[in-house]
């Protein structure tokens, strides 16, 4: 069964929203075997949609678009889709009754959402105004949902997603194997992947490098379960020293998962990363579990009275410096109490650099109660402030997490 | 001129990785007046990819892709281009001698990323291995550009780029307007543009309200331009008040502008929002100028201990308060001198709401240095948690920028 995402917007198109609706729904379909074959992406004009409606129809079997669904003028799905399919419109009083009730008359398009493609099976929206539509036709189907991620997140799980699953069949189904490493580089793994690639050629073998990570994504079907089980086996005696668990591939949630676990604590200090690791760790629901607090001490002022950095240390050798860094870290111990402080102090561009200290020069420590810190230094890479900073957060925590599991 | 982007990667169909290259693109060549008519995201297999690749051809007149072009085993762009194209392969030797220069002996792969296509133009990657190409067939150019970022955003300004704009005329030039907003929602500005809408039917109209922020975006050709600037008029007669300055629409980079240019400071208070805000600001290159830091105070004891709260307001009050968020703010502006301090504590979720503080229930205050305070709450929106959280950052931001301009 071949399964296609249509995102519909212009604000997508033109790069200024970037799509996350496609990727939460080909996830889901993930965890559950069945890929998604094709992403397409179209602007909210009648013209385009129904171009796109007509190639996705012919080329995939389940169709599911988000977007365009709602009362303004730029909301084209409907119609253009019901012109697909030879259908009128009719209107359901008791869709209308129904946000009325939830929205009293300060909703003025309530007729207009209460007015839906006759051939059309409606998808209910409990978060909001656009009914979900399903289309069928000659064994194709077109499930059309709305833009907005938590209505059409939950229309997903809810309606879309079990009916799609109840026309698979488990032989259909995909094993997926993902193993995520930090500190590793892809030119290392592929070697490794070529000799298993012959030896089990119906797997699926790819390498998803990305800002101090590397991902290996191994896919097969049932009868690929034990290459599958093989493959992971050697990916793991040959890297696993670099291996972190996550199911989502967060180093974040590799660490949450380890402190929680653990019962262990983390507080932070940070100044080139600029809050970025508090926030990629706070993001994830319980943080506050395991998570104290950090300091964004971006001036020097603030690195001495919060952190109790020495003055004298940062005039001799500035802010960026290996001796800056462990004052910080376990100044932070110190201030907060916690079991491990992070401690992070760089050159993240585009300016600011000098021959000593280019752009992307990055001093990282991480202490413990015990008074152990560890500090190492990134090198200047070329590359823009936000990936400098990525890479930064995702190597700090991916060494964390190795220095936190070898200490159990 | 119609022009498609198609992203090759199982890691982005498959959403384990968000992809950022399209968006990227299109919204380098919408600075120019250049739309994007087409965003396709295919797996890395030949099989899809071949498909995608005729689909484009026939439908588009510029084709740019990204991905696929590495050295490993799940790179088969160029191969499947070629293939296409009727081209063989021919070894280039003097290619192979550069990357030799640049990487030495250690890149076992120098050979085989000198070995490109014959019917293909080069297109020079002077940050990473892999050459671009170009492919060009009755009045159609394909361009083929590595998938790692900082390359082929390089590659693309650098040598697509200009070769695009060079074929397209100022008459096929789109003129756009985007006007940025936050505290207003899509259905009171949604009349307003229905009736411009009339007024001037060959421009383009869209509204795309984001967490928090809302955006409209107007779009014409060169005949469009009088409309353009009228349209652009009345919305700011209408709602300028709401109204933000921001080139890219973020909210952190109107108030960077605000605080930079003016020569004000800035500190957060950050409980739920865990860094967020923080890190939203400093990743835009030279927040040092205005952001002195920040201080994530998750614990109640962070909150006491650095920024001076009361602990008899925590123990009457809860966390979550007005009380205690004024607190907040007047005590990062006393600890760190700025002339502004944001504060934040609140029920993120999906665990910890109460009855009386429901999951989204987030008190905000905005302090300055006179001791001028202003709170508010923000009401339990039924939403994820990292929905939440962007939508305290953006209205928090917003607030702030309005409260600053009206100031001065």
């Amino acid at each position: 069964m071949k399964i296609e995402v249509i995102v519909i917007g212009s604000e997508i198109l033109s790069g200024f929203t970037i799509n996350t609706n496609a990727a939460f729904i080909s996830q889901e379909l993930l965890k559950e075997g069945v890929d998604t074959h094709y992403h397409t992406i179209v602007s909210d004009d009648a013209e385009s949609l129904r171009k796109a409606l007509v190639e996705a129809l012919e080329r995939s079997d389940v169709i599911i678009t988000t977007g365009g669904l709602g009362p303004t003028c730029d909301d084209l799905t409907r119609s253009v889709a019901a012109d697909l399919f030879d259908s009128d419109f009719i209107y359901h009083p008791e869709i209308e009754e129904e946000l009325q009730k939830r929205y009293g008359n300060k909703l003025v398009s309530a007729r207009d959402q209460a007015t839906l493609p006759e051939k059309a099976e409606i998808i209910k929206n409990t978060l909001g105004t656009a009914s979900g539509l399903l289309f069928k036709k000659n064994e194709k189907s077109l499930y059309l949902l709305p833009g907005v991620p938590p209505e059409m997140m939950e229309m997903f799980s809810k309606s879309v997603l079990p009916r799609i699953l109840s026309k698979i069949s488990p032989e259909e189904k995909k094993r997926n194997v993902w193993l995520h490493f930090t500190f590793l580089i892809e030119s290392k793994v592929d070697p490794t992947l070529r000799k298993l690639q012959k030896l089990y050629p119906t797997i699926e073998m790819g390498i998803y490098p990305y800002r101090g990570k590397i991902s290996v994504h191994l896919s097969g079907l049932i009868h690929d379960q034990k290459g599958l089980d093989a493959c992971r086996k050697v990916l793991l005696e040959e890297f696993g020293k670099y291996h972190y668990e996550s199911l989502s591939g967060k180093i974040e949630e590799a660490i949450h998962n380890l402190f929680s676990n653990n019962g262990l604590t983390l507080a932070t200090a940070e100044s080139c990363t600029g809050g970025t690791i508090a926030s990629r760790l706070t993001v994830l629901a319980g943080a506050s579990q395991y998570f104290l607090g950090g300091m964004i001490t971006y001036s020097n002022q603030m690195k001495t009275e919060f952190l109790g950095v020495s003055e004298n240390t940062l005039n001799d050798t500035g802010a960026v410096s290996e001796e800056v860094v462990i004052q910080m870290a376990e100044g932070v111990i110190n201030k907060t109490g916690a079991d491990y402080g992070i401690a992070v102090s760089g050159v993240a561009g585009p300016t600011g650099g000098t021959e000593k200290k280019p752009v992307g020069t990055v001093w990282v420590a991480i202490a413990n109660k015990d008074n152990e810190t560890t500090s190492w230094l990134i090198q200047g890479k070329k590359a823009s402030r936000e990936m400098i900073i990525d890479y930064t957060v995702n190597t700090v925590l991916g060494r964390l997490y190795h220095i936190v599991t070898r200490s159990l």
